[in-house]
């Protein structure tokens, strides 16, 4: 599979460009990124999608949203597969992703980790299952420089579950001088903070006579490179349309 | 509903009695039993099924594999459905079940514990979509009575990982003084054991760039009556056939 | 040792009667209840510790804070030491304690747990080797019918560290739409609550390189029974003075 | 302090200059490596000690135990204080360490962690109180790299606990079709390897109500370049003599 790498001269384009130097069946033939010269690639670096002249067959996007016109406009022309791995995008932005869908494969999703989406779906599984005799609790774990608390993925994960109860919880964000009894449909949600912890999410099932816990944890943020190539591999070669690492997960 | 406790003056029947008597929608109307007065019961205690006068919807069977020919005659005789708890069936026994359930409905795990089967259906999903990078270890806690290693349960949770990987996994049972990386299609079993610890199962994915650990952890062995009983909510009024705690998960 | 105990047909005192009936060195020679005949007990039962005619050792107290005067004064006239396990004593009745305790060796502690008491003095130590360098946090499991959050022993954890560390640290209790990078002084307690955990506290040190965690779980409430047998065994033959589960843990 | 870095430009020596870098307190003024031109650092780097000429305070020994004769030469020569890092020493060049030092402050740990020398105090003083009625267990988890188990840190461990206990354990290394309970004096340790797990080691102590974990888990290898740094500042200004890194936890 010949890959286009969006962004290659930033962190997350320099940990795709070593990791996928590594594997056999899949190669960067070329980049594109403002600066072509902050890196020394085995690749050849335009500025623009518009000068690239390589054969490509998947396109993997870490660079930022507002680059979204071009690499749509680029995969229609091109009949090229998009891996998006930019967040932030508003609801019309999202929109001229399912648009383009129609004519190419595109995959987005707000977290790559292959981890963290194959949680999000064995949550919502547990949760449906269990609710009815069990109690529910979040714990994340990060490093102490984290500005947000709780993290996005612990409000991913919160979401995920809610959705799969029809929306029945309620968020609780820490119990303190409390004298009341825990509300069936609370959800606790706790966001510990210390030293350099790259990021735990533990989901508490507790209930009448046993417990069930599932736990990520992310050794490194390379993660996210890993999650793209599992998704490009997913995306080569599928019929047109919009997917995302759920996906990418149950196939 | 009605049932009809098939064990009732045992520990599980016991236990039962007490948990039911809590419940609005579910009540004991009566009882088999070898020993027809170890306990008071609320409800008539019979020594044999023929003697049985009550109108049952459901029988809940925690008495012994040995009993089952009078348990399936008696389900088909009077149009009840069978939730049998009881363990240790030949396979000759197990086709008396699945032929008895083209008349009734008849339910029969290994394990009734509702988070141990859910954690059954969890681990081979994860297993199928994380096996091509990640490694598989189970590690196992109980007491320090426990005569056998490693658990029937972590031998379960094995052989449904193992299952969804078309059975590519060599069991390992401990390391020592190895001096040799971990093979690819090892699964490493690990049992642990200590004081009163009622039991404890941790499966470890561990990858390139994050980990997933899913563990159950049982706080009585209340939890099999637990899952009896929804096993019997589940199977009242369900179409004639052979069903298992995981068609309860499902659900 | 002969022991007396005071409260013996509460909870906690005919938990005590059955440990102690497993053990060779030590035994129950009488008890004291306000209600004499709410239990059968292998020993004779008095309604007040006037009508003791037995030789003793040590006197056991599962009662209430009120029933100190008499205890006092009876340790004092019998030369009969004392282990104290009830709770919310005043500064008055603390000093009390502490007069008597020149003429008897007298033990009392919030938390008769030998585990959690072994843990204050672990995470004391700890504290004070990492906190130039490590994040303090407190995470803390009960069940859903728990009225207090945090829990008391959560408190008295985050107070044994806070003093080891001359009260540098201030607590915070659940971080929640923060925008700003967690405090070094502070120390996070969370307060996790569902189904029927008897009870987790686990103190998380987070370091730049490197994580260390100290956790206890209690199986069962009778914990504090067994708790106040050590201490009974400790007390028993020790000189005049006032003791706490510390010295039992550090003997 | 001024410090001389012994194997500048090894892996560790790299690590520990970039960590000293950014402190007050604490600066590397040279460095001596077999390999002098292979990284550019900010101090002169010298093939031989017999080459420095600046005035240093103390000596940082990542190295190889082969150098030990001229680094203790070095020291007492020029009365600097030694951090010797490196392991694998023989008896005989353990006596010369000692016997130098009787002339200056020597330092010498075969884990420079100061987490894990942490964790060896803290198990041993837990065992010593716990062991009558609790089982001790150790489960340590590493990646699949690991060529041996269990690991060297694991038994280093295992050792404080029996050491504490007047060596009455017998370590026991994975249980399986076993059909007999645990032993009071074995020491289960528990190898569990996968993925990209840096290092983490949990010693369980199981008691009849209560459960006790001691977790360290290493978040990267750097870990030993931080306990170095601790070390020096320790040793700077003591008393000629023997020191490790227990002190050092303990001061």
């Amino acid at each position: 599979m010949r890959v286009l790498l969006h962004g290659c001269n930033g962190r997350m384009g320099q940990t795709l460009t070593k990791i996928i130097s590594t594997l056999n069946d899949i190669e960067v033939v070329c980049g594109v990124d403002k600066d072509t010269t902050k890196f020394i690639n085995s690749y050849p670096v335009y500025s623009k999608l518009d000068e690239v002249k390589e054969e490509v067959d998947v396109l993997i996007d870490f660079s930022n949203h507002t680059c979204l016109d071009s690499i749509l406009e680029y995969g229609k022309r091109n009949k090229v597969a998009l891996v998006i791995c930019t967040t932030g995008f508003s609801e019309e932005e999202k929109n001229k992703m399912y648009d383009a869908s129609k004519f190419i494969p595109i995959l987005n999703s707000a977290n790559m980790s292959l981890g963290v989406n194959l949680v999000l779906s064995l949550v919502s599984q547990a949760a449906k299952v269990l609710y009815e005799n069990f109690d529910i609790e979040i714990i994340e774990k990060h490093h102490n420089q984290k500005l947000d608390s709780p993290s996005g993925t612990a409000l991913m994960i919160a979401d995920a579950i809610n959705k799969s109860l029809e929306n029945v919880l309620n968020y609780s964000y820490g119990r303190h001088s409390k004298t009341q009894k825990r509300e069936k449909n609370e959800l606790g949600i706790h966001a510990v903070r210390g030293g350099n912890i790259v990021g735990e999410h533990e989901v508490l099932f507790a209930g009448p006579f046993e417990n069930i816990e599932i736990k990520h944890s992310a050794l490194s943020r390379d993660v996210f490179a890993y999650g793209a190539i599992k998704a490009a591999r997913y995306l080569f070669g599928k019929e047109n349309g919009f997917y995302t690492m759920q996906d990418v997960i149950n196939s």
